[in-house]
């Protein structure tokens, strides 16, 4: 017999069919018992009318690993629609501890910390299941939307010989006997990567030092990195970031409808075009709405985002807002000034849900203009040696963007703290497990 | 006029079109100028009647930036069928400065040093991309293989707490005072997402600090991790990863004969079962093949592999070969021993054309079995308390594989170092770019 997964079991009505997962429940209904097995795609109920049928389970708990046989029944009541009747229990690997929180309840109602400190149980949760199978869809519909539009994929280095982007907040490496630091995201090789293929994206982990413990930060995080060339300005980014998100919501809705219910999300409209507010127009909106002056600050503080994100909503219907021409004090110094007006920069922040997910811009591509920033900003030229020559032997007007992956989950499912949205979080405080 | 690609001239024969670029080169043949236009995709040659058309390229050189315009005609003798004439050229960023090297010949011929040095230049070569524009689609092969076969993509930290796995060869940092180390792979969370989703799969980096400095090791490697549930043992591992490997191959069959053919590699069959060969067996048939008695020895040595190698392509017509069954002696404590012959482990290596390309088979799955194989390699418990408590709620028979992508590039292209095969190499005395 063909063990079949729990997603199939619809298909094969009439059929004694083979399950395997873990013991997910079992529970005494009306005189009846009930088995609920979980394995890596849904959970299944099989109905035990004769008691002695659950004889290989004397003295064993949740989790046990089982192979489960069944006849497959239709009844409206059971989930799926389906249930097995006649099951035939057989134990794959038993477990006999007691588990430190339950994982069959609809919630998982233990503490934040407990649940991290337990991650490889929790897990297990079926909500849970459902965040990082929908963070699993992201990427993939990231990639395969990029992929349409002639983007390459490509796998930087994590390694770095200088703390070079920002000079601030890297982790540093003991590498050989000399130090190296962790890459604080893929940017100098995206921007290198553009004089190859014009258009590259990648996924992959981040390093971030700061020791501050908030709850939407973490210090190692997935970003989702784009960068293209031959653009016009920044508005060519944000229309391709439009793209994207459009990309990833339909295969969010066509494909994870379920896994969304289960964390009671909906996929957000992204609206054509998205809106878009100038940064000192939204100080001044910020000023109006709240009494809060900010106007000549720097940059946009979380409370500010908020206000922002929920004028969007009110004004726009719109879960989503580009904030562009943030001050060119605050960006790195590869970012191209608006040359309207060199103070503010042809840069831009998108919120969702009130919550800063991407940033994005255009750079410098010019070799004279790389060389001035950094002087302007007080750094040598050596350390950048491999990036400074893409600028010296061509490169077109270029931009991109990075996505947060664990603040887009967390932000599309509601969760107060990004380490909810974070398989194996890293904080100052977190290594483990 | 909207710009299009190079790889798009064929479909517009007869029009005028504008394509952006890089200057790849200008040449001279029988008293007409032709220049030669590469953008991210290929390269399309323009017919130059009217010298005045060059007077924008006037003391500018090679991979100065152009948007070129020109009416599409068919040519049998030009690249891809098609070449423009009546060009227009438009510098959109000028190069002046001559290039370190040339990038415009069919090969590369400067040192590996002194490529390496200026990768962000180098790379820009045709054959460079293509070998790129390989190992990127490889990466989308065995993710859409996978993702047919109900496998979920995770992203696991690359920041651990203690130097688990094997106790060698990992780089610290400096992590917020205290002592963290990078991941030598992703083994330990790959088995621990199996008690969540079944099947995972994970691509990205790994760090190994050894100092060897050979032509098939880097010390920062992407890394094409499986690991799945549910198995009967090391058998189901190699059946999953033949059908990954015929998915890549055909993938790159499919989409990139032209990258191929421009590596001057072929795409090998996958024999369907490959070949395998015991660990005993393969020593004996090593020492009949070359009067080298290494039986007894616990591993293969690459002059093994490359003997290996021959026979099965000699023996079997076959690119690959399985070697199975290595003394537990050589293999990591969360190995399945062979139940029939437990000195030796339900595990196998793949060679590709006589280098190992991949490493994998079953890992134990009882937490009991945990405890004593840790006792018994002298470890502490402490340190893997998360990764035990995976086992301790229940495991499932599972085991996975990896594949170094980097050395996959290098076998399938047949290059000496694997260094030619990595964006940008990281060895002991290599940090840059």
């Amino acid at each position: 017999m063909e063990t079949i997964r729990t997603t199939d079991l619809a298909g094969n009505i009439g059929q004694r069919v083979r399950l395997h997962g873990w013991l997910h429940q079992t529970r005494r209904m009306g005189g009846v018992n009930f088995v609920l097995l979980r394995d890596g795609y849904g959970i299944a109920q099989a109905v035990v009318a004769d008691p002695a049928a659950l004889a290989p389970l004397q003295g064993l708990g949740s989790e046990t690993v089982i192979n489960l046989e069944g006849r497959v029944v239709a009844e409206a009541q059971a989930r799926g629609g389906v249930e097995l009747h006649d099951p035939l229990v057989q134990v794959i690997t038993p477990v006999a501890d007691p588990l430190p929180f339950p994982i069959n309840k609809p919630a998982l109602t233990t503490t934040l910390d407990t649940l991290l400190d337990h991650a490889p149980l929790g897990l297990r949760h079926p909500a849970k299941r459902a965040l990082f199978r929908v963070q699993a869809a992201i990427m993939t519909a990231f990639r395969a939307t990029l992929d349409a539009a002639g983007f390459t994929e490509i796998q930087s280095p994590k390694l770095l010989a200088t703390a070079s982007e920002s000079g601030a907040s890297v982790f540093p490496v003991d590498y050989f006997g000399r130090r190296a630091f962790l890459a604080q995201s893929p940017q100098f090789y995206k921007q290198i990567m553009v004089g190859v293929f014009e258009r590259v994206y990648e996924v992959g982990p981040v390093f971030r030092a700061e020791a501050h413990h908030t709850s939407r930060h973490v210090n190692e995080y997935v970003s989702l990195d784009a960068e293209m060339g031959f653009i016009t300005d920044h508005t060519t980014i944000m229309t391709l970031l439009t793209e994207v998100l459009r990309g990833i919501m339909a295969h969010l809705g066509d494909r994870h409808a379920a896994d969304l219910a289960l964390l009671g999300a909906t996929v957000p409209a992204v609206p054509e075009p998205i809106p878009q507010i100038r940064f000192q127009a939204a100080q001044t909106l910020i000023w109006q709405q709240t009494g809060e002056d900010c106007r000549g600050e720097p940059d946009l503080a979380p409370a500010h985002e908020r206000t922002l994100g929920a004028w969007a909503a009110a004004s726009h219907g719109s879960d989503f807002l580009f904030v562009t021409g943030y001050p060119m004090s605050k960006r790195p110094f590869y970012t191209q000034p608006d040359p309207a007006d060199p103070a503010y920069s042809n840069s831009f922040d998108l919120l969702f849900r009130g919550t800063e997910l991407v940033t994005g811009g255009q750079r410098l591509h010019r070799y004279p203009d790389y060389l001035a920033a950094l002087a302007q900003a007080g750094l040598a030229p050596e350390p950048f040696a491999g990036y400074l020559e893409a600028m010296r032997y061509g490169m077109p007007p270029h931009g991109g963007f990075a996505i947060g992956l664990e603040r887009f989950v967390q932000q599309l499912s509601g969760l107060s703290n990004i380490r909810e949205a974070t398989l194996f979080p890293r904080d100052s405080a977190r290594l483990a497990p």
